[in-house]
C-alpha cells in the first residue's frame, strides 16, 4: 500500500513543500503517527505536536506556516478535512462482501432483491419488500413488510425498519437503529385513561443520509415522517413522529426532537438539545449542544444557546453575569447599606 | 375503504355539520389531506389551514367556531384526539400475523407457548418462559429463562428479555428495547478497584404499559424495577434498578430515572428530564422538559422546570430575569454612580 | 439455601450484634424483606425503616448505633455495598451456560474459539475473530471481522461489535449495545455538500470493564477510540470517536462524550452530562448529572456543575441567587426609588 506524496497530492489537488518521492506507508493520528505515515492538521490547537511527529508528510491548509524548520513534508490544500476524506478513503481497505443472499437469512417470496446486493445471516425481509441493486444488507436486519430500499445502501446489523418506510439510496444506518416504530400518542379516554393513537403513517428517508447507531425514527400518525437528502444524523438520536428534517442537516448525538416540527435545511444542531413539537426551525439555524429549543426559529442562521434557547450571545453574556451573581447580590446590599447612611447625613445636615 | 361521514360521526358520536353522506377515501393531515379525506383540527394553531385543506369532512371540538363560511364538512366531538384514535384504528389495516410459531425460531422445549402466540423468525425462547395466548413476539426478540408474557402482548424485533422478567397483558414493546439488563452498582473494594454488586432482581411491568424503541429497564438490585399498570414511557428512555412508575404516568423520549426513585400515579414528564436517585415523586406531578429533579417532590400536581427543577412558573419568571441580567448588571453600576454622586453634593451642601 | 448470620459475617469480616446461629433465608430489601432475609442499610436515610423490617439480619457500618432496641441480627461491616456485594454473589445462583457453540450461530472456519467458549443461537462470527477461553457469546450477537475477545467476558444479546475492535478479558457487555460504529465525521466538498470522511481506527476495551445496555462507542478516524480497564459505563452513553476514558473512571446513563476528548482516571460523571470534542478532563474529576463541560479540566478531582459548568459549589451559589432574581430586580427598583427620594431631599436641604 505503500505510496509518494506527488501521488497523494495529485490526489488532493496539494502543493507540495518538501520531497516529492517521499513514500507513504499509511495514515495516522498526529500525536501518535509511525515514521513513514502521513497525518493531517486541521486545528490549529495540535500544531505544537507537528515538530515532533514522526509522520513523514503532513495535510495542512493552504495558509499555514510551520513554526520551526524541522517538520515533515507538507501537503498544502483547501480545505484539509476533505482532503482528509479522500486520503482516508485511498487507504480504506474496507470489507468486501459477497454479493449474495446469505441462505441462513428469511427473505421473502414476494421480496424484489435487486442485482448484487448482499444480505446477512439471519436476516428477515418480510413481504413485498424491494431492495435495489449495489445494497448492502448486513446480518441480524429486520425489514418489514412493503419496506422499499434504494440503490447502494448499507444497513449494518440490527437495524429494524418498520413496515411501509422508505429508504433512499446511497444511504448508510448504523447498529441496532430503530426506523419507523410507532409514534408516542395517546388520547384520554372518558374515563381517564389512555387510548393509542393508531400510527398510521411511514418514514421516508431521502438519499445519502447517515444514520448513527441506537436512533430512532418514529413513524408518523398519518403521512410521513420526513429525513431529506443529505442529512447526517450521529448515534441515540430522537426524531418523533411527523418531523421533518430538511437537506444537508447535520445533528450531533443524543439530540431530541419532539412531533410535528420541521426543521430547515443545513441547520447544525448539537449533541443533547432538545426541540419542542410543532415548531418550524429556519434554514441555517445553528444550536448550540444541550440547548432546549421552545419557540419558532425564525431568522436563517439563527444561533441559539440556553435552556429555554435565547440567541447564542446573549446567553453567554447573561452567563457571565449569572457566575457573578453572589457578586451582585453583594453589590446590592452595599448600596443599601450607602444609601441609610446617606440618609442618616441628610437627616442630620438638614 | 369508502365510508360516509355519517358512519364516522356514529363511531365518534360526533355532530355533523354539513352533508352526511359525503363519501371519505381515508384519514390525512390537515396541510396535505387528500381530496376526499377526513382530518382533524386539535391545535388552534393550524385552524388557519382548514379554508385551504383538501379534506371532505374535519373532526373538531364542541366548541368550534370556523372563520370562513368555506370549510369541509365539520363533525364535532368532545375530545378530538380520543376521536381521531376511534378513526385511525377503523382505517388502520394494521398487519395480519400467522398465529404459528416460526420453525426458524429457537424455543426451549420447557417453554409453554399459549393458543394463537405468533413467533417470529430468529427468536430465542429459553427454558422455563411462558407466554399467553394471542401475543405476537415478532422475529429476533431474545426471552430468558423463566420470562413471563401475559396475553395479547406485542413484542417487537430485537426486543431483549433478561431471565425471570415478567412482563402484563395487553404491553406493547418496541424494538431493540432492553428489559432487565443489570443495574449499575459497583463497591470499592479495599484496594480502591470496583467490585460488582450483582443484580439478582428482576422487572416487572403490568398491563397496559407501552414501551418506546431503544429504551432500557434495569433489574433490580433485589425485588423488583416496576412498571404499572397505564404506563407510557417513549424512546431512548433510562429506567434505573428498583425505580417504580405509578399507574398510568407517561414519560416522554430520553429522559433518565436513577436508582430507587418512585414516581408516583399520572405524572407527566416531559423529554431530557433527569431525576435523581432515591427520591419520591408525587402523584400528578408535570415535570418539563430538560428538567433536573434533585428533590423530593411532595406536593401532588406540582408543575417543576429547571436543572435543578423549580417551580415551573417560579423558573419561567427567574429565567426572563436572566435574560436581563446585562441590564440589571448596568443598573446597578447606573446605581453606584448615582450614589457617588449624591455623596459629593452632600458633602458640598453640608 | 438457608445459612446462619455466622457464616455470612465470616464471608464478610463482619461483627454480630445479636444471635450468630440465626438462620437467613435469602437476601431482601429493608422496605419488603421476608422473615427470615438478610437485608443493609447503607444509606442513613432509611434507618427509621430498621425496626419495622421482618428481616432477620442486617449489614450495617461499623459506627452504626440502632435508634430503638428492637432490631434485627446486626452484622457490622467497615463497607456495607462491599459486603453486600460478596452477600449477593453469594445468593446469586445465575444462569448456567453450556460451553458450547450453539449449532444455530453461524461461526466462520476462519473463527479461532478457545476453550469452554459459549456461543448463543444466531449469533454470527465472522473471518478472522478470536474469542478466548471461558467468554460466553448470548444468542444474536453480531462479531465482525478480526475482532478479539479476550477470556471470561460476556457478552448480551444483540451486542454489534464492528471489524477489528478488541475487547479484554473479564468484561460485560449488556444488551444491544454497539461497539465500532463510524465516527460521526463528515467535510464539506466545494459543492457545500457533505463528504463521508472514512473511519477506518477501531475501538479498544481493555480489561474488567462493564458496559451497560445501549450504549454506543464509535471506532475512530485513526487509530484507536481507548476504553481502559477498570471502567464502568452505564446504559445509553454515547462515548465519540478517538475518546479515551481512563482507568476506573465510571459515566451514568445517557452522558455524551464529544471527538477527541481524552477523560482522567478514576472520574465520577453523573447521567446527561457532555462533554466537548477535543478537551482533556482530569484525573479524579468529580461532574454533577446534567452538567456541559465546555473546556478544558485542568485540576485533578475538580467538582463542576451547570451547562456551562463551572466549580459545583459556585454554580449552587450562583443558582441560589438565579432563584432570588425577581426579588434582586426588586431590591433595584426599591433602591432606585429611594436615591431618586434622596435626590429631591438633598435639593431641597441645599
Amino acid at each position: 500500500m505503500n505510496i509518494t506524496v506527488r501521488t497523494i497530492a495529485d490526489l488532493v489537488q496539494g502543493e507540495i513543500v518538501g520531497d516529492p518521492e517521499t513514500i507513504l506507508t499509511g495514515p495516522g493520528k498526529i500525536e501518535d503517527a509511525p515514521p513513514g505515515s502521513i497525518t493531517f492538521l486541521a486545528n490549529e490547537k495540535y500544531a505544537h505536536l507537528l515538530p515532533s511527529s514522526k509522520a513523514a508528510a503532513v495535510l495542512v491548509s493552504r495558509q499555514f506556516v510551520p513554526e520551526s524548520a524541522s517538520h515533515p513534508v507538507l501537503i498544502k490544500v483547501d480545505n484539509v478535512y476533505l482532503a482528509l476524506s479522500v486520503l482516508l478513503r485511498h487507504f480504506d481497505r474496507g470489507l468486501s462482501f459477497e454479493k449474495k443472499v446469505s441462505d441462513k437469512a428469511s427473505v421473502s417470496d414476494t421480496a424484489k432483491i435487486g442485482a448484487d446486493v448482499s444480505i446477512g445471516e439471519f436476516t428477515v425481509v418480510k413481504q413485498g419488500v424491494v431492495i435495489e441493486e449495489g445494497s448492502v444488507v448486513y446480518g441480524q436486519v429486520y425489514i418489514g413488510d412493503n419496506v422499499k430500499i434504494g440503490k447502494n445502501t448499507k444497513i449494518y446489523p440490527g437495524v429494524r425498519i418498520y413496515h411501509n418506510c422508505v429508504i433512499g439510496d446511497h444511504c448508510v444506518i448504523h447498529a441496532n437503529s430503530v426506523i419507523g416504530s410507532d409514534g408516542f400518542g395517546f388520547a384520554h379516554d372518558e374515563n381517564g385513561n389512555y387510548s393509542k393513537i393508531p400510527q398510521i403513517g411511514n418514514v421516508v428517508i431521502e438519499n445519502n443520509v447517515e444514520i448513527g447507531a441506537n436512533t430512532v425514527i418514529d413513524r408518523a400518525t398519518m403521512g410521513s415522517t420526513v429525513i431529506k437528502s443529505g442529512v447526517k444524523l450521529d448515534n441515540l438520536i430522537q426524531i418523533a413522529h411527523n418531523v421533518v428534517i430538511g437537506e444537508d442537516t447535520v445533528i450531533a448525538a443524543q439530540t431530541g426532537i419532539a412531533g410535528s416540527t420541521k426543521v430547515g435545511k443545513r441547520c447544525m444542531i448539537g449533541g443533547q438539545v432538545g426541540i419542542v413539537g410543532h415548531l418550524n426551525v429556519a434554514d441555517g439555524a445553528m444550536i448550540q449542544a444541550q440547548s432546549g429549543v421552545a419557540s419558532e426559529v425564525k431568522e436563517p442562521g439563527s444561533k441559539l444557546y440556553g435552556s429555554p434557547a435565547i440567541e447564542y450571545s446573549s446567553f453567554l453574556r447573561s452567563y457571565a453575569h449569572f457566575k457573578k451573581l453572589p457578586d451582585i447580590a453583594q453589590q446590592i446590599r452595599d448600596l443599601e447599606k450607602e444609601i441609610e447612611l446617606l440618609k442618616k447625613q441628610i437627616i442630620h445636615s438638614s
